[in-house]
């Protein structure tokens, strides 16, 4: 079922997801005072493997890294900037989706976590609107098709042009056999409402529908005649920018290029490691504490730009765990440790809290929202380590609360002369963070028991020893030097011997218990129905409808209804 | 991997979900009072299928089938009861779970259809407790493991027994690496809110947990010494007598058999006939509505009892979505239809409005509404006609608001002396049959405009033609003669020729809009990544692990990370 490797394009080794816009080879972002214009012209050629050109706009994982940095950039180096315009840069077609024929020779590992990363741009692209009033129209002026109208969605204004065939539709069920996975079914039964049996027309109907029918059943926003349409967009964009409240004459930063280098085990950025122990299927990522205290004032902050190290570590947090999801598919946990100061975490927290007014702090706060949110969808077992010498502390904290377990050392282990492992809350730890389900980690850890979280708030700023913080709930298992390392051991060599399916849908399902929003239904309810047709012969077998799209023979179907 | 058709026991050539107590092979249903004892003591030959024993009152669907007739008949036959017993008649074992060889020699689509029916006969022991009042104590005396304990979990209190070795446990995942997929990840985290990092442990520890700890985490409610253990569990069942509101007097009615008349292509009951069109893949279901008024008094309707109209056309459409569900996997699409007068409907909605705080007219709006929720879980297109002469009103008319389209006449056919079709809400329609995600279903089919539930309301009691029920929303399409029976047709041949794997993972999304609950999230995020794993070679290819259990041979893992 096609899990054969695929070559990457241009003689690369790994899929890099840095970039910056003078590199972009599908996307122009371009400026122009408090409107932005973010256009899609994706390069046939650019594909990221081999194998398949990027044809009427869809795309591949390449494309979508470069829209995440876009959209990156416009939170940091453009906040003066109140709407993003999303348009495409071709006649005719707004975009046509995910690329078929990359998707039916992916392996399933890269089809599923190309889809965790597509979502997760889209739901960046509504979190800057909700976070940061960035508000996004999307002129759709051709077909917007499966992913296109799927990216269309995530947008807060929907145009569409009337002119007798450009339409929205989700061909995905009618041509392929999948579903709308990138949030497609989900936003259109949540963020549009569309009523259930015109979801199930509109999604059943290859061609899609256009003009006043698409406005009456909630698809898109409005439907402008062909001649008004440029206007219109524009009017709109104007309404919207009058309405928001960001910028008001900050001047943005600069996102500089991350300090990296990589060896065959290890990638070094300048306050993350990571470590690849392939034997033992582990990646260790060590997050190192600040060197130097917060600045005095906002504007110190702004002055340090991306050199300020909580934007510098979640920046760089980001790409190590992006990479061992795309790059490293064979690792079964990963390890978290720390290094540093907890004192000078908890300053910087304090920094970020009173300076929260402040654009930079604010985007800074809610990058550390999207990184963590990350690394609880990621799909590796997590383990958290709080040694000697660590600094998880505040927001670092909150990565032994992503964790699936953590192991906690009692005193100091024999024969070296750290600090015994402290760790501390702070403020952001009640609220800064919330999880893809609404709750913030602590607020998820104690479901049964309210009151925890505020014994623990009432803690806040304590450095707490081992027993204390085990005994509060924070960590699993407080363990003396006798039994750390051993049972540790017996732990990491555990969880690779478990099949990693199994591991994989049962931490999908720990991690998130409680309530549910449409985010986290992005990720349940219909990532987890398209990770099971993404299997099933249906859609990728020999016969399938994902394989035989474009090849002029029909699918065969196993009529049997599951 | 395994997806050859298995052979029936005893030469049976279809899955009955009709028992009674009488014929229990592997339960004992004793009443005492306003105290019943449920004692699971599997026969070991009594397997659904050829080629596996029921070892370690180990189940598989006919167990089940019995455990679910058992819970409506404490519901409908003895309303004095307050609490069931749930207990083991094995020494030392309570419940080994779902058979692991009857799983490892299963079709997906019997794997799929056997969890999705254990979960609702669990949701059903809950449902009992929330809704009737009729508790549930459960009395582990040995060990409880994977879907034992799911069944444990099920339970309003769980007790253990505390002798060195009876635990429990989810060994599923390091055992056979699959989920606890019968609602058990989900009733960890949502129900017992035990701590996911706890949670974490306790799912890959395969001997479980037992003692003191198993309190500490939340997992059971007591665990009492072997000797004190049976003046417990009798103390506990007083404690929740006592606090019961239900039964005081009344006398139950008797659950007769049905009325059911089988050839090759139909089934007759005495208000539902199901009619299978195979070419097409079609089952056509028809209601017939009531022949005679409901009766004058809540005592009149206890003398009718199961001949009561609304409980005898429920128990009969119930079993027949069973009978597709499990027997008919080819058909792709439910039709129903209806016929009858919607008046008498309306009249018995009222009469079961008026007479809700009976205990009776309560057990059958409740069944109703498990009714409802296992069409809206059935993994076929629904559709819904609404032709002359049809009585979707009131209850009826859920089925029209659980299809994912319909389609109603405007005016007659010609010809045709029937009168024209009219549809009819009741006060039942806003309220009585919530679904699993905790909203009606015209709640959920406005979940964009909420004023359109009360507009509809406001309607209730009134005969509403094709065209006012189209522009109320409460149809999806109004045609005419001229059109109605093409458009239908062609309809029904699409929806046949599209992939069904797609189709289903498409409906369990649009089916449920808006918000989740603990129920919903079971048949969502649990089930479908548990249907994942349940495709996953890790879990059910040759080497894998369900295949390779009890073999002596471990099984063989693909390492990668998905």
């Amino acid at each position: 079922m096609a899990d054969n490797e695929r070559t990457l394009a241009n003689g690369r080794a790994r899929i890099d997801f840095q970039t910056d816009p003078s590199r972009y080879r599908h996307w122009k972002l371009a400026v122009d005072g408090d409107i932005a214009t973010l256009t899609m012209d994706v390069d046939e050629k650019g594909g990221l493997f081999e194998g398949y050109e990027l044809k009427l706009n869809s795309y591949d994982l390449g494309v979508d890294i470069e829209l995440a940095d876009a959209m990156e950039r416009l939170r940091f180096e453009h906040p003066q900037v109140k709407v993003v315009l999303l348009r495409s840069g071709k006649p005719r077609v707004f975009c046509a989706g995910a690329n078929i024929r990359m998707l039916a020779g992916a392996t399933h590992a890269h089809k599923v976590n190309f889809c965790k990363f597509t979502n997760e741009t889209r739901n960046g692209i509504e979190d800057a609107s909700a976070a940061s009033g960035l508000k996004t129209v999307c002129a759709i002026n051709g077909t917007a098709a499966g992913g296109g109208y799927e990216l269309a969605l995530a947008a807060d204004y929907i145009m569409l042009v009337d002119d007798g065939s450009s339409a929205v539709a989700l061909p995905e069920l009618p041509l392929l056999a999948v579903l709308p996975g990138t949030g497609g079914l989900t936003r259109v039964t949540d963020k549009r409402k569309v009523r259930r049996d015109h979801a199930d027309y509109f999604c059943t109907t290859e061609e899609g529908i256009k003009g006043k029918r698409a406005v009456e059943w909630r698809l898109v926003d409005e439907v402008v005649p062909g001649s008004k349409f440029e206007d219109a967009v524009a009017a709109r964009a104007k309404e919207l920018v009058a309405r928001s409240t960001r910028g008001n004459g900050a001047t943005g930063i600069r996102l500089t290029p991350l300090k990296r280098e990589r060896s065959a085990d290890s990638v070094e950025y300048s306050a993350v490691s990571v470590r690849f122990q392939r034997a033992e299927r582990l990646a260790i990522v060590t997050l190192r504490g600040p060197e130097q205290p917060p600045p005095r004032s906002p504007e110190g902050m702004v002055e340090r730009g991306a050199e300020f190290w909580p934007l510098r570590i979640a920046r760089e947090l980001d790409d190590a765990v992006l990479d061992i999801r795309l790059n490293e598919f064979d690792t079964a946990t990963i390890v978290f440790k720390s290094s540093g100061d907890p004192e000078l975490v908890l300053a910087y927290d304090a920094f970020l809290e009173a300076s929260k007014s402040h654009w930079l702090a604010h985007e800074v706060a809610h990058y550390w929202k999207r990184v963590l949110k990350r690394v609880d969808l990621t799909s590796r077992s997590l383990v958290a380590l709080v040694e000697p010498g660590s600094c998880f502390a505040g927001t670092v904290a909150e990565l032994v609360f992503a964790s699936d377990r953590s192991y906690m050392l009692i005193g100091t282990r024999e024969g070296d002369n750290k600090p015994p492992a402290a760790m501390a809350l702070a403020e952001v730890n009640f609220g800064a963070y919330p999880m893809s389900n609404g709750l913030t980690r602590l607020a998820s850890r104690f479901l049964a028991d309210p009151a925890l979280v505020e014994v623990a708030r009432a803690e806040a700023g304590r450095m707490l020893d081992a027993e204390t913080a085990e005994q509060m709930g924070l960590v699993t298992f407080a363990r003396d030097d006798i039994d750390f390392d051993d049972e540790v051991r017996v732990f990491l060599e555990e969880r690779a011997s478990f099949s990693p399916d199994g591991l994989t849908g049962l931490e999908a399902n720990l991690r998130f218990g409680g309530p549910e929003t449409m985010e986290s239904k992005i990720f349940a309810r219909l990532t987890a129905w398209q990770n099971w047709i993404f299997q099933r012969p249906n859609a990728v077998g020999e016969e399938g409808a994902l394989r035989r799209y474009g090849t002029g023979q029909r699918p065969v179907f196993d009529t049997k209804r599951v």
